[in-house]
């Protein structure tokens, strides 16, 4: 039997050892880069791939991201015709609809302007709307944007939503295409964004979408850095088009300390904490995704590598 | 048919009006200080009432508050044997189910932190922990406390609860009595207030009550500004007894520019807009009072004068 080669500069090996021997007792895993002959491995549990790649790897059977995303893989030099599969966690699931449903609702109180006036010494009264009356956007509604969407209807807000291809999810006013992107934008006092980053959604948090949504309208960004064109939402702040934005993710984390976006009164940073996976809750799902890998079946999760997600 | 007395320095008389006329077309709403004959006046509904008291209108069936509480009418001074009812309002429910979740979710997505951050230029991450871990204490558990415990379940949180004379509630572990409070505290790493006041929860969020709540918990008041005692508060942020406080609601309001809270970097306050209630869905509630106090009746959510809630 094969062995598992374990690659990442962000996950610790040691957290995942235990609950997959618990699962798989004959698992060998193998940090890199001590991982024996490299014919022994047959699958890579990667965050991103050594800088050599994966081509030395000549049994590989199957590559299974760390990440919920695999934009940080570049599909184009993995190994061609090895399938490859994301990271569905229900513990990150469930923390990233939390993130997602405090930003919104943070906007919806005005929690934002009432932390200023506190500092400010300023008693000023604004009168809160039932969130029945306030339409939250969600871009990307597969598994987290699911589930994201969800909690919100769930917590009384109405809620729609965007894919690249036709979705339906009851109760969400479901958008599709390039137009419909707009069409959201259009209805949603806040949007959240938690599409995957690839070719076509790189700089999607654009001028062309700010102006889309209504004056004052809010951004919550949680997908990747990526997703959002930097040099447009400053402008876009400052002029008022935008009320806020919420980001956790960045093109360079941790975010540089000249990064404009430091100590802008209407941007709240968080250092991409939305959501972390746990070994312990996503073990069970590595350990089957290895049997399949083994066995010749389709993975969990597989990705499309040409769609990229 | 007698008349409707409306008598709020708060309230707008010409929100009310269309509502419960649509409801009751003979209605006959007379606005303080313009009432006419005094006796007239069957019910009166109320903020405060006159500075003179109501003692003059003797044909008085029903006195109905414009307030979730009753505890600024001072019901020793209100005239003996009438009837007083407090006002629920499932959008004011609602509303204030929502604040103390997000103020709950702020301070376990350690929101208070990341914003101090944004501005201080400081990325440092702080892991987050599953709501399922973390236990929210609510005091006081009526038709407020009990939707708000639901709303916070329902997001996954550890909900415990206490009121003075025993309750139960599905899935909320409730505690009763003197001792009761401190035993909830000692669980709770924040602590929501959304008691009645009455002379007995007076200054009930005070050191002792600090003291029992696990080192660096968090405190939220939604109740009533008399509930805090404000002395006891800032000592127990200085020394990190307590890591933070949401408060709503003040001794005074607005709160004097002099006051200490503001400007502290652990106190968030909020305009006293927790929850307002609205006329539109308050006026079923109001008219069929005015009809039951006309008919004799009891009252829907009737205040008992000697408990005072």
């Amino acid at each position: 039997m094969g062995a598992v080669l374990f690659c990442s500069n962000l996950d610790d090996p040691e957290e995942w050892r235990p609950p997959m021997t618990r699962l798989m007792p004959d698992l060998e895993l193998r940090v890199y880069p001590d991982f024996g002959k490299a014919e022994d491995i047959d699958v890579a549990m990667v965050w991103r791939p050594p800088a050599e790649g994966l081509g030395q790897f000549k049994s590989l059977k199957a590559i299974l991201s760390l990440g919920a995303g695999v934009d940080q893989l570049d599909l184009t030099k993995l190994p061609p015709g090895v399938p490859v599969a994301r990271l569905v966690d229900d513990v990150l699931t469930t923390a990233m609809a939390e993130y997602c449903l405090l930003a919104a609702l943070r906007y919806h109180r005005r929690l934002d302007v009432y932390e200023r006036n506190s500092r400010l010494k300023k008693w000023e009264y604004h009168i809160p709307r039932p969130a029945s009356q306030r339409t939250v956007g969600v871009l990307g509604i597969g598994v987290l944007g699911g589930a994201t969407a969800a909690k919100l209807k769930a917590n009384g807000f109405k809620v729609c939503g965007w894919s690249r291809s036709p979705k339906s999810i009851a109760g969400v006013e479901c958008f599709s295409g390039t137009d419909g992107i707009y069409k959201m934008a259009a209805k949603s006092e806040i949007v959240i964004c938690l599409l995957p980053l690839t070719s076509e959604t790189r700089g999607i948090l654009d001028k062309k979408l700010f102006d889309a949504m209504p004056q004052g309208s809010y951004l919550v960004n949680v997908g990747r850095g990526g997703h959002l064109n930097e040099d447009d939402l400053l402008p876009a702040l400052d002029s008022g088009r935008l009320g806020g934005a919420t980001l956790d993710v960045f093109q360079k984390e941790p975010l540089p300390q000249e990064h404009r976006f430091w100590n802008h009164p209407q941007i709240l940073i968080t250092p991409h904490v939305a959501s972390t996976g746990g070994a312990e809750t996503a073990a069970p799902q590595v350990v089957e995704n290895i049997r399949r890998a083994r066995a010749g079946k389709p993975l969990l999760n597989q990705v499309d590598r040409t769609k990229g997600y």
